[in-house]
């Protein structure tokens, strides 16, 4: 039965960290803020912003809340986030994504109008070249970055590992194949038209999977010794709870084929969706200590 | 015995191309335009800008030459690479690098001064995130295109093969890999830190080497039906030529050994290196083009 790595575990500790940093900062003068702007009243963003307040205020962390309209135009949605941009006081800002009705089409010549110094989630074309060449402002995604807080909170070393990971999103899957390789891990990126995905999982130090396909990782496509990241959140409706509700999260693996052979697995609830808004914070602190120079 | 992949034949078929197109261009009042900025009198920039002026006379191009001192300053490059984005006559604009002296350390800010509508080797950070996303303006790097170009001259097919590429450098490795991912192909980033290469390059239908080391690849590393693409240029002071002089190019693959089991090879020299120059050619008659939008 392979050991579980738990989000809450590793969000807490992100959240001692950013709360300690803050305070120094704040003994300075300076209290990090961090700016959401949410467009229209999608559950999904709402579920977020609420989880990312609670973890802001663990963090030590200010914050202030931007609502436009779904029907919003672009031109109004980049003023405002050249405006966020030109606030001294806000250290890092973050659009809940992927944006609605019509903003959608123009979300990556929008997200642009944001400083990267202040795209605390990765999503302007400067800080997707940061993650690419490994240098220069901006922070890769914070999903992605959650992938590599959990390995280092656990001690599971990469370097020289082979990775296979499920699944080429902007915000999991190709930035984190880059930021494995920077350390020095061998990645594999596979995808919807992979042949012999088994093969290339079972042959892996680390999995991660971040397809969205439930029951896509099953028992015998993994090895003893593995770990295994599970990125996705699955909603299914028909999933019975223990409480006989209905309607509930599951990840990419068969978790309870795959965790009797590998080493060490995170679950889905549980797993690297608590780490993720932490990871955030982290980015907000970060981006407040780098102002400072 | 392996078929040769001859970069002659790719080269020319893009030259036609180009020219085509150049002309179709010129009936309608424009002339595509390339602005080459070296830095210093460096042996390498000088025989690439040699070979870059008769392949733009073969694609129907015009060149202009810009030169600056070793000593410029980072200013003095940046005002002249904003000066060239400003000119409307001029498409594309090349700064050969790795810049030399001082200016080594500032070239990735440097070359964002270029507009990446003009930056047809994929140096600025939009054309970065360009090739990452696979949307908006930018060129990737003209060597990962190349690779590109000359799997579509033989017919190579890419869409569910896997691929092995050595050596993660920012102008082939990394965009290459993100290249062939987004052909639906499934790429294995390999480099110096990479445990059983062989095991890694045996099982891929195609391996790309860009590791610029000199006999990596062996007889022993490759398997029957695989294409091979060389990209590396290695200088070997040593090497005796068959009319007995001394010194030549070779990549990473023991030839002789590797030919004798896959089923494409592409030689060195006379592979990839002569596709570059037609492929930056290429992308100033593209930019051209879309100038027109």
């Amino acid at each position: 039965m392979a050991k579980q790595l738990l989000g809450r575990e590793v969000a807490e500790a992100l959240e001692e960290d950013s709360y300690r940093r803050s305070a120094a900062l704040r003994r300075l003068g300076i209290a990090p803020r961090l700016a959401l702007v949410r467009c229209g009243e999608g559950e999904d963003d709402i579920a977020y912003e609420k989880s990312i307040l609670r973890q802001a205020a663990r963090g030590g962390v200010e914050t202030e809340c931007h609502l436009l309209p779904e029907t919003a135009s672009p031109e109004e949605l980049k003023k405002l986030l050249s405006s966020i941009s030109g606030e001294a006081k806000v250290h890092g800002c973050l659009v809940f994504r992927p944006l609605p009705g019509k903003l959608a089409a123009e979300q990556r010549e929008i997200c642009n109008a944001l400083l990267p110094e202040k795209d605390v989630d990765g999503s302007t074309a400067a800080s997707v070249a940061a993650v690419y060449t490994g240098a220069g402002a901006g922070f890769p995604p914070c999903t992605a970055q959650a992938c590599l807080e959990m390995l280092d909170y656990y001690g599971i070393e990469c370097r020289g590992k082979s990775v296979a990971i499920i699944g080429r999103s902007l915000v999991v899957g190709r930035p984190l194949a880059l930021l494995l390789t920077a350390r020095d891990a061998t990645v594999t990126l596979c995808h919807s038209r992979t042949v012999n995905l088994g093969d290339i999982c079972r042959r892996a130090d680390l999995i991660v999977c971040a397809a969205a396909k439930p029951g896509l990782i099953t028992g015998d496509m993994v090895s003893p010794g593995q770990t295994v990241l599970d990125v996705s959140m699955n909603f299914l409706p028909e999933l019975e709870n223990a409480d006989g509700s209905l309607g509930g999260f599951v990840g990419d693996t068969v978790y309870e084929e795959v965790e009797k052979t590998v080493e060490y697995i995170s679950p889905v609830p549980g797993g690297l969706g608590l780490v993720t808004s932490a990871v955030l914070i982290k980015h907000v602190v970060i981006a407040a200590e780098r102002s400072l120079k």
